[in-house]
């Protein structure tokens, strides 16, 4: 679902004590970054809050207020430090139930699997009045309330969830990208860069330095919703830097 | 310098729209949360923002506000979408300088490199009032202002800043850890650990579930700033794992 003339935004909050500690590396952020591009969704904003009901209600609460759609990893197992649903519910105002179809979902995938204990109906648990979010490999479904996705913190569950909510979310005009690889200080380009990008209104440019090789490069990203325009910002960008003396590699280095 | 008798905590911000669109996986948030562990300080939240004054500004003001540190990453760099030494001197309320002392290291950097062009100059720029975080691999230095420390987004050159900062920050009782692991499911153990966690209530239980070898495993963090009471409820952990039948791996799986 597109709607082009306006810009659809989003927020992440990543909810772990992992990630905080530096146990884990975090990799929803950028597989949610990168999926909710794919939708025509900004991402404005991420926060990773510990497993604190108060933290976590004030991050989704802020942010779901300014953004389109909010989105939650992490915290919905079935152990004691899984706080996100009894969080949200508390955040949205509303109580936590048993969900009938997540119920049902589980006692399905937990037959042959030693049954529906206690602790494994936790994940059944969701604020009233939200729908679910298919889970094809542990059973344990997400969650849909009002304007919040509750997605599993395991990188590869929560992959199943989006891939489960792909072209279900109205989005705007996708941002397009294009990359310039250069060996180029990118000090060395910074006029150009910033000329470049005064020039055509509807274009922004990252520059992005690295080091490898014994050299200094960068990429340069255009992005843009116009298409024509962002064609026109990146040839006029590999005309600046040939004037430079450099070549731009298309795609990046 | 530790101070045991009280909890020092920090955040982090890291600014940069690649992070937000998904095109660069961010790597600083588990290595300076890994790092501020062994400081003795804790990670409390961290957020990520785009290369947007007003976003970069509230996040700042808002989490300095409520911890004894503030990090930020990423937007240090010459060219025109490096805003984050602006946008911070907003947020402190004072003007941007020419740090001296940051300039003199630029110009000695440069010597053989081309010169201190106006771009590179660029980085010589603080909050007024600051002082400089040595940069040992490209010149530009990072800024200590106040409770904010602003590094860069490059993760090796994030790493030399922290480095050259270890041990000049004031911390508390380091929280220590132990991590057992176990082939088996969390829903299993639930009520385990809620039980042990409540006996030792200065030690939290943090499960991390994984499926792996075709089997379903998890590891159990305990962690507390007591090595006492943190070894006598692995003790307990392990005990109530072998009650159950089931063998804890000292150190994780």
């Amino acid at each position: 679902m597109s709607n082009a003339s306006r810009i659809y935004t989003a927020a992440l909050v990543v909810i772990g004590d992992e990630i905080l500690s530096g146990r884990t590396h975090d990799k929803n952020i950028a597989q949610v970054a990168a999926w909710l591009q794919i939708q025509g969704i900004r991402l404005k904003e991420v926060r990773v809050v510990a497993d604190e009901t108060p933290a976590i209600v004030e991050a989704v609460n802020t942010l779901r207020a300014r953004n389109d759609y909010l989105f939650t990893t992490g915290g919905i197992g079935p152990t004691h430090d899984d706080i996100t649903v009894d969080a949200i519910a508390e955040a949205l105002g509303v109580p936590v139930i048993v969900h009938p179809e997540a119920r049902a979902i589980l006692e399905d995938y937990y037959t042959t699997r030693g049954g529906l204990t206690e602790a494994r109906l936790r994940m059944a648990r969701t604020p009233e009045g939200a729908s679910l979010i298919p889970n094809r490999y542990t059973g344990a479904p997400g969650i849909h309330a009002e304007n919040v996705f509750i997605m599993a913190g395991v990188p590869s569950i929560t992959a199943g969830m989006l891939d489960a909510l792909t072209g279900t979310l109205e989005g705007g005009a996708p941002l397009l990208s294009e990359t310039l690889g250069c060996w180029v200080g990118e000090s060395e380009v910074a006029e150009l860069l910033r000329a470049t990008e005064k020039a055509y209104v509807n274009c922004q440019i990252g520059s992005y330095p690295f080091w490898g090789e014994g050299r200094t490069g960068a990429n340069f990203v255009i992005r843009s919703t116009d298409a024509g325009e962002l064609a026109a910002c990146t040839q006029a960008l590999v005309e600046g830097l040939r004037a430079l003396g450099r070549d731009a590699v298309p795609g990046g280095i």
